[in-house]
């Protein structure tokens, strides 16, 4: 009886070929534009993922955090960027990792690249932050003062190089639809080339739905998107994918059924796919989506739709004919609002198909 | 100079003297209103902390999963609930864990104690999960049809003993105020009143809301609350507890400034705290307050709160006089909105103080 549930707890799924075909598709595309493609690991945070892109011919990665550098370190990556302001308080695992790898970090003040200078003892690049309009961080691009400055520290050091602009277009991420995304898009490429031409220093940009959606990017040189190899519900929404890109999902057991209210409840709650929802056209929102697998085409049932999560428990709101088929003890298949989240929630449970 | 930076990356920090002073005052209220503690352990599921509540007397704990059982199996529990409806993909794991340890499982439908009574090998105690209004899991309180059904499958199982009915008012967590919170856990004791007096089983209900809160709990049998060992901004903003009860917090790197917005930028985001926001009386959502520890009296700063969370990126706004406080490379002490979810995706980085 029991040897038929191989899949019995709430378990990440990952389609190797479509991750595959969206890192080719990403690499051909970027090349297509004279660029390097430089994938923010912060997505799938996936060793095996990493081994997968390696052999897609990626040579330099993004990661979000000094902690995932390391974690890194051993495949033997050109370059890796922590694109993320520096966290001085780490300064001794920087000395350590600089010392085994080619480490840029991000910079945007004075004060951090003082820092860096006072108390490096291996060389980094350093890349500077410059704010796109996001409002997250990063430097002015007109502020110059602060640029000239922090340019002006790493050159009168000799473990600090000066190597690139780098901006986040992150209020993509809430773009309404792709004519906002290429518009947001177009201001990054302006103000990244006004700096390459003045500071004769590389550029960089990356996040998901321009670098799958813009057909211009000048003479950016670096793109560092990350969600774009799994995709998610969130991009769909966006127009930015198709349902069928998406290279993740969550299996859940079900573990009831309200016939009353039409309910299914899931083994997957708020620890497996994390709170991230997502507004419906209708207005209602979501935390998932359960799809079908069904030979060619999959089928996202319609007006059904994970409708709550707590802890554990994930709660499905299902059409009279989707609940109709299923039961207690059955695995659903779900996608998931937001790929990155979701996966670094899962890092010990996926399986790969 | 880098040894002063004991604390390098976002940190989970617990407060013992608190968490002790949470769990006394919970053991005591349940011991005079003559029931029996058994904490959720979903809230910390921390080792250390469960360890603490046995040394106070703690002879029973309830789990949201079968894995989260495994993990206390070896602290020697007079009993295990896994307060979630059976999953039964798991069922080896049930049978190997029913012969170490006294396993209570939740059923909520026919169909799921029938699949028990035939694939049990190991004698097992179940629990009916009563829908007290919540509207997750749990047969209606007034289907004896179910109930009966139930009982009746098994009683027929040499391997089944029914033990109890248990009841999780869910709905306390969304109530706007403390008479919404006594009128729904009045609603639950009632209904397992009537419960207990028809099929001579015993009680359970656990939210921390009623169980902080109430003072009328009939003669329930058992309380299995599981936030109150930490509370959260949740807990203080339903006026379930004061902001000096919150028993953890999040220490976060400052690692950027931003002086025209003033705005602080954190190591510190999703991956950390959790994506559950808190919607404040003044409307705004916020993911988490600073707070000041200033000897005797703590400081929450007025005006000051985290206002976005990207995936590591945490954007705190300041209030003048707070951004002033603040430089790059300080550590921040953030309290969580929801501790549970914090806690979880902290479980490998935390500090207790």
């Amino acid at each position: 009886m029991a040897e038929q549930f191989t899949i019995q707890q709430p378990t990440f799924k990952i389609y190797k070929d479509k991750v595959l075909s969206n890192l080719r598709h990403m690499i051909l595309k970027s090349k297509a534009h004279g660029a390097e493609l430089h994938p923010h690991y912060k997505t799938h945070q996936s060793e095996e993922v990493g081994f997968w892109a390696k052999g897609e011919g990626i040579r330099s990665i993004s990661v979000s955090s000094l902690s995932m550098a390391e974690k890194f370190r051993d495949q033997d990556y050109k370059e890796i960027t922590v694109a993320f302001p520096l966290n001085r308080r780490q300064i001794d695992d920087i000395n350590r990792l600089a010392k085994d790898i080619n480490l840029v970090l991000t910079v945007v003040s004075e004060s951090g690249v003082r820092f860096l200078k006072e108390h490096l003892q291996a060389p980094v690049k350093v890349a500077l932050e410059i704010d796109p309009g996001y409002g997250r961080s990063g430097i002015e691009p007109d502020d110059f003062k602060t640029i000239d400055s922090i340019l002006e520290i790493a050159e009168a050091s000799s473990l600090l190089q000066a190597d690139s602009f780098m901006a986040h277009t992150g209020q993509n991420y809430h773009a309404k639809n792709t004519a906002e995304i290429l518009n947001n898009h177009a201001h990054t490429v302006k103000i990244l080339a006004q700096l390459k031409s003045r500071y004769k220093l590389k550029t960089s940009l990356g996040d998901t739905p321009s670098c799958t959606v813009a057909e211009d990017f000048g003479d950016i040189d670096i793109w560092r998107p990350g969600n774009f190899v799994y995709y998610d519900l969130m991009q769909q929404q966006m127009q930015v994918c198709q349902s069928e890109d998406i290279a993740v999902s969550m299996l859940c057991p079900v573990t009831a059924r309200n016939h009353k209210r039409k309910e299914i409840v899931i083994h997957g709650g708020a620890v497996h796919f994390s709170k991230e929802k997502l507004q419906m056209p209708c207005g209602k929102e979501i935390y998932g989506l359960p799809v079908i697998r069904n030979g060619e085409k999959d089928e996202i049932p319609e007006g059904s739709y994970l409708k709550s999560l707590s802890q554990e428990h994930g709660i499905l709101q299902c059409s009279d004919d989707f609940f109709r088929q299923i039961d207690e003890g059955d695995l659903l298949e779900i996608l998931p609002v937001h790929s990155c989240l979701t996966a670094n929630l899962m890092s010990n449970r996926s399986v790969v198909v």
